[in-house]
């Protein structure tokens, strides 16, 4: 089998079924977050009872509101219902708190009633074992090619603070805000809302996803994506589930409003800690990345960095650049910001000559004379609101951050009251950092309630900016990589397809899946990739023959279709001189073979020129990943691949700025572009040569996994030297590999 | 100048003062913290003034307290002297706030009348520039060859909580406790007394160091690691000033107390802030970072971290191992937890069967039968204890992290009530991380009072858990590499220091500064390094007769002590076979020297073997730092150093462990020791090599840079392939060079 996909999977039954009716039912979830009636099945008095939490939660919500349960005439006084079907209005949304047992039946009744939404918090599904996987199977049976559509199960609900929706058993209520969080812990969201009271950080929506039985990341995204209470999109995510579907709504929404994820499950100990208690999949951590990177998601790391970033998006604009403008009444703290801020790759900014003069005549003589700007121990309230007025106008700056330190004469509350007029400033974020434990506290909800982020710790603002930078900059229009600083790329014709098929069919005919050497540079050449000149030879006379019309100095390597590593069995020789050598070669590697081997697996030998060309040796290599395809590696070649890891993954299919940014990942990268007086090697030829690797991968699906290693990168000439192609076994089936995530 | 160490700055003269007289002074640091009687000079009733709020400050105190002021009889009612010479006790400790220009004068007056402690409040010398330098210089002069000690200028104080001692314009007092802060920032003091007194973390000392003009880092880590009531060292520097003075306090401190830095500057624009506002140099960071490593300094990157360690090392005492056992309500935040421990280079504890067995009595059973501990979202106090119970006694686990998130059932204050008990375990460190932002509070406040420290994120506390263990680490009994696990080390002969200063007085003949590469690896061979046969040639004859001796192929490559980079003039040739190759290319070297230098740069050749070893390029280097002294680097050679950087950074002088140590920082390390059936080279000849060379570079305090770049190590022997030595000009003196700043 060449994938983990699990058969039984929902995320694989849900991806076949949208593929079913696609596009024909993301307009119903609206009735999630603005139902105009609601239905609470499972309410109860039972006290600390999930069903009790539920409708007393819901007694905030604006439109109708009917509670169902199968023994009880009424709940807390108001009339129930013994099920859906005699509500007497219709249900917008049915939230569903029983036993999961009895979940399939409801959700066949809810179908009957024409409900359009339902969340299902009741847990005891998949994460139960085979009898919840079985549940599962039936609600999904049941609202196939139906309009009804399921958060859930194993959530803790949804809110929608514009109509005062709280469909949680979570006591609290989110903010009225413009960020949309959604989190795959249940106990995470409580968290979070609990934070996000005490900090002033709104919310347009909250889901607590679940398992993702129907709906999953990308229905939310898009949905959320149009929504236009929604400025930003915040994701705690535990696995990615339906990997295209989720990339191709990032896709889509990513260049309008950022979306921000904390995916845990980084290291392997975590991956595993989160399969146990969420029984979800989970893919490789590195290419996850490199998908999050293509689709224009900014990730986070820590929980303290995702606040941070809830923050700011909540309150402030995306900066237009790198460069921060620091505010502070003391220099240690400054330059501990300045080290975060370059280190995550944004600037200080430089001060205009203008500004400087506007600073001399606000500040006392000694003051820094340059950002970060240090306005002096002894600052109060006024001097700092002056100061950040000047720093402010540069238009050198992107961005102030004023840090605040409590000192002789230093007034957090004044200070922070004077900042508020600077709360809203048109493309130029304001951070503050109030520092101190009890003095800093009241200027610190002055500056929360008027919208201006605090943070604990100038390094911490730091980083928040130059995320923020970050995002910006995933979203700058793309460049053709330096127009007219390159030759041409080399025209290449379109890929005779039929040929691979034929060369595939040859390697299938001879029930193997192994591609030989020759027969591997036989598909780069056809998809237009440079390879070196190599000649078959069967025999001794034609491996002197080849060699003879190719001139020597000439190399030998073993031909056999069942040996892939030729260097092990002594089935390389280089650097052969004359017609005594190849002879010589031809007896060693035939001997060397059939020593090791057996007859058989010496098929002859490949003829092909000894490259001395001085270069740069690269991998270019692609295998495939459970949720997202074939993944593309590209990096610095040779027999140390796997010690100085110097490569960068990317997903096909690839133009040539992506291709571009995929190599600039790499140190390798720097040498192409030419070291230590080095010339640079053709970038436009080699972005063409991963535009037309990432191509075949794409096309080929039969291939398992490929290798260009080394290609040769010279000043001269960018050739594959080896390649190595390892197709599917015949037992598998097209639809079980895995599908490609992205697309251009 | 082969350092930018300033002649006028003060730490220079501080050291070479020391240097006067030698440990003769440290003992008088006891009048800081534990004086009997204190004189407060500037001491004023002025609202607002520092003079004002030291007065107030010290009132406090324990002991006697004298206001000094030249104008008034009385501060508060309190009788007021006109000069210390007319108070009528004997000073422990003057508190000194008076302007700049006063204060050499009044520390004159501190002599006269024995003070033994001084600390200068007020700002306005070296950071103000030229005549604030001059104010210093006539400090030290009076104080040269007294008992008085001085700390600052230009700092906030000192506080002494267990005498009550507030010698800072600071109005909080910290709290009593064992953690001893050392702040080269007055205002980021002034915010962390401010935290720690919101988190319950009390002190045994704080100092405001200031320009330390006399009292440095290495003075107050050694009077604290003998200080009973410090157990920790926590410090915030912007420069480490007298480098070697600092490491050799660590060295002695660090085995028995945990020493913690914050280093700020850490990035070029960070470092220059830092330079602008304190006056003070700074060397490089990755230069002090081998340093901290060396000398067993934790260092920590932000805030957040520093102030994590804080309260670990007040409250919990250090893991004896990395396993780190997380009790959770929910499995999201036990997963971030798992992948912070993971990457900060913790590990999750495996638990014990009996672990599992008492678990399954006292969870229900769906609990996540693993580690994180997953005891589901019902948890209620006596759940939470009972879990915890059995998890510390686990001998598989050397601390436990219990994680709270606010969800129906949970009970956030009466969970940390029944967690005091398991507030002190030995050797185990309890942590706790109470999610949210106003549900958990009362909680937390009950932890922290009951010296559990809190993490606002899980994530965090698994990184304090982490660093904690790092540092235990650091302190394990030193192991000899692998002993008995490889070829004992060849014997080497003492280096012939005579010969060596023959080499080097030729060099000074010919008025140059570079050796050439012949005479670079006689150097080497001095020391015991073992270098490729390497003939000198002056005529045609002469090289052809060396190869013949050496037996072809052999490598031809230019001598001349003039030109560095041979490769670049075409003055090398490789794989020469026979004497009339040797003739051409000895006539092609000549050639081209010629034509792109002129004839006087071609001073013949040198013959070597043309090595054929399959084998890693190393680099071995050094060059000068201006606080430390010569810096070794080890790492991959080859022509593409500074593009992989594959590097570790160490003092002079090494020992096998310490040589060891150093490699195993690279990447190219897992080579050496075999990779992809390559065998290992021999890794004790490879650490004495590495020795050798340090002593080669302690010894030889003449050499400004030297590198022997490649290495050759290949499993059958390891070759200085090419070497490079460049010494001091003739306008060095001696005590120019930087003084060795590590010793073994």
């Amino acid at each position: 089998m060449p994938t983990t996909r699990d058969e039984t999977s929902p995320a694989a039954d849900t991806a076949a079924r949208r593929q079913n009716n696609p596009g024909t039912r993301d307009s119903s979830l609206g009735s999630f977050f603005k139902p105009k009636t609601v239905a609470v099945i499972g309410a109860s008095e039972k006290p600390g009872g999930v069903g009790r939490a539920l409708f007393e939660n819901l007694g905030t919500f604006r439109g109708a509101l009917y509670p169902v349960n199968g023994q009880r005439d009424t709940i807390f006084g108001k009339k129930a219902y013994r099920n859906i079907a005699s509500v007497p209005a219709h249900v917008d949304l049915a939230v569903i708190a029983t036993p999961a047992g009895t979940v399939p039946g409801i959700i066949k009744e809810c179908v009957a009633a024409g409900v359009k939404a339902a969340i299902v918090i009741s847990a005891g599904f998949k994460e139960a074992g085979p009898d919840g996987i079985e549940l599962e199977h039936q609600i999904l049976e049941a609202t196939k090619n139906t309009p009804l559509r399921v958060i859930g199960p194993n959530c803790l609900g949804v809110m929608g603070p514009h109509v005062n929706l709280n469909a949680t058993f979570s006591k609290d209520m989110a903010r009225t805000g413009n960020v949309a969080f959604l989190t795959q812990s249940g106990a995470l969201g409580t968290a979070i809302i609990d934070w996000s009271l005490k900090e002033k950080v709104g919310f347009s929506a909250f889901v607590s996803i679940g398992s993702m039985l129907d709906i999953g990341w990308g229905d939310l995204i898009r949905y959320l994506g149009e929504d236009p209470q929604t400025h930003s999109i915040m994701i705690y995510m535990e696995s990615v589930g339906d990997a295209p579907a989720f990339l191709a709504a990032v896709r889509e929404v990513a260049p309008v409003k950022p979306i921000v994820v904390i995916k845990v499950g980084r290291t392997d100990a975590a991956a595993k800690a989160a399969a146990s208690h969420t029984g979800a999949l989970t893919g490789s951590d590195e290419v996850l990345d490199a998908a999050f990177k293509r689709a224009g998601v900014l990730r986070v790391q820590t929980i303290e960095e995702f606040f941070s970033m809830a923050k700011m998006l909540a309150k402030q604009p995306l900066p237009r650049g790198p460069r921060l403008s620091i505010v502070t009444n003391a220099g240690g703290p400054g330059v501990l910001a300045t080290d975060m801020l370059v280190e995550c790759g944004a600037q200080l900014a430089v001060l205009a000559p203008e500004t400087i003069t506007e600073l001399n005549k606000v500040l006392p003589p000694h003051w820094s004379h340059s950002n970060p700007i240090d306005i002096l121990g002894d600052a109060d309230a006024p001097r700092y609101a002056a100061a950040v007025a000047v720093a402010a106008k540069d238009p050198g700056a992107d961005g102030v951050l004023v840090i605040l330190t409590p000192q002789a004469m230093t007034d957090p509350i004044a200070t922070a009251d004077l900042l508020r007029t600077y709360a809203h400033m048109e493309g130029k974020p304001l951070l503050t950092s109030w520092m101190g434990g009890t003095r800093a506290k009241t200027g610190r909800v002055i500056l929360n309630e008027a919208g201006i982020p605090m943070f604990d710790y100038p390094d911490e603002a730091a980083r928040a900016f130059a995320n923020m930078w970050h995002y910006t900059e995933s979203r700058l229009p793309r460049q053709v990589p330096e127009p007219g600083s390159e030759k041409p790329a080399p025209f290449v014709a379109e890929p005779d397809e039929a040929r691979v098929t034929d060369l595939i069919a040859a390697v299938r005919r001879r029930k193997g899946t192994l591609l030989t050497e020759y027969e591997s540079k036989q598909v780069l050449s056809l998809y237009g990739i440079p390879t070196v000149e190599t000649r078959l030879a069967t025999t001794v006379d034609d491996a002197i023959k080849a060699a003879e019309s190719i001139n020597f100095p000439v190399v030998l390597k073993l031909h056999s279709d069942t040996i892939t590593h030729k260097t092990d069995v002594g089935g390389v020789k280089l650097n052969i001189r004359d017609a005594s050598e190849v002879r010589a070669a031809w007896t060693a590697i035939e001997a060397a073979v059939k020593a090791k081997h057996g007859t058989g697996h010496f098929q002859g030998v490949t003829v092909q020129p000894m490259v001395m060309l001085k270069g740069s040796e690269l991998i270019l290599g692609s295998s495939l990943d459970p949720q997202f395809g074939p993944v593309l590696l590209f990096g610095a070649g040779g027999v140390l691949v796997e010690v100085f890891k110097d490569r960068a993954l990317g997903l096909p299919p690839l133009d040539p700025y992506l291709a571009r940014r995929l190599m600039e990942q790499t140190k390798i990268f720097k040498v192409l572009k030419g070291v230590r007086g080095r010339s640079s090697v053709d970038m436009a030829a080699l972005d063409q040569i991963l535009v037309r690797f990432s191509r075949l991968v794409a096309e080929q699906r039969w291939i398992k996994e490929i290798d260009i290693n080394p290609l040769l990168a010279s000043p001269e000439r960018i050739l594959a030297l080896d390649a190595r192609i390892v197709l599917h076994g015949p037992e598998v089936k097209a639809e079980d590999i895995p599908a490609l995530a992205a697309t251009l």
